[in-house]
């Protein structure tokens, strides 16, 4: 079972490394995590998703919710939320490549050329975790040099 | 100054705590972090956005490369990387802002509405965080009702 929390804390140094701490000390699971500003400068939002029993999941956000610097979690599955993860992935091409990674940006609505020179180019895509899987599945065959990835974002859809 | 770590670490329970616990206990600012898969199972990468004076910037880098469970640390300044950060944006609409709101999308031509209701849009974008910034302060008077932001995502710029 998965769990995206959404966290807000006190945008303060040392944050992180408490509630990294509590994930650590517990050994819950952290598939991943992005931490940025909101509209707030004193307050940061963590977007945590993590996997396990109901029980567990049910623990973390306890023991978040007791956490003094944290002000507010909210947990979404996926159906309650739109979701969406970065991706920038950087491959090699050649005359021979360059027709098939063209076709796969171009199936894959999301993702676009973001920058390119003789032999690589950056693909960045924004989507579901899933989705992304599946863009670097497509482009292994032609020569992937780097992935990197933001972990997933999440809001809760818009209410009536 | 302000530099970004690209920071390749084993997929391991543990980790995560401990590099924000570096950053903590050296008082270490982090301004975003994004911590996801890469292409390779057992690895993930962390990037890092940290800012200080240039002596602080090389002991972080100095530091993670100590560690353990870090397998490469790599460090971009903003003109030597392509950096993109991910910023979802709920807000209220009427009758009377939603063309305000419809403009200001059509503006900033990396954002797109990816839901909404009778009275509630979320706005998605993927752009430099300067860019993500302005779309805060122009939505700002419309009625912002949550913004979240993955923190900056870099790789290097493609070499010839």
């Amino acid at each position: 079972m998965k769990r995206i929390y959404s966290v807000l804390v006190e945008n303060r140094s040392g944050v992180l490394s408490k509630v990294a701490g509590l994930f650590a000390r517990r050994c819950f699971n952290i598939e991943s995590l992005a931490v940025g500003e909101t509209d707030a400068p004193d307050i940061s939002c963590m977007t945590i998703v993590s996997s396990g029993d109901q029980r567990t999941l049910e623990q973390i956000e306890k023991q978040l919710n007791k956490k003094l610097d944290v002000i507010k979690v909210k947990t979404f599955d996926e159906t309650s939320s739109i979701s969406r993860e970065l991706i920038l992935v950087k491959v090699k091409y050649n005359k021979n490549t360059r027709g098939d990674i063209l076709e796969i940006v171009e199936m894959m609505t999301e993702a676009r050329i973001v920058d390119c020179s003789k032999n690589q180019m950056v693909i960045q895509m924004c989507d579901l975790p899933e989705k992304n899987n599946l863009l670097i599945t497509l482009l292994q065959p032609t020569g992937i040099i780097e992935v990197v990835r933001t972990g997933t974002l999440a809001v809760q859809k818009c209410s009536e």
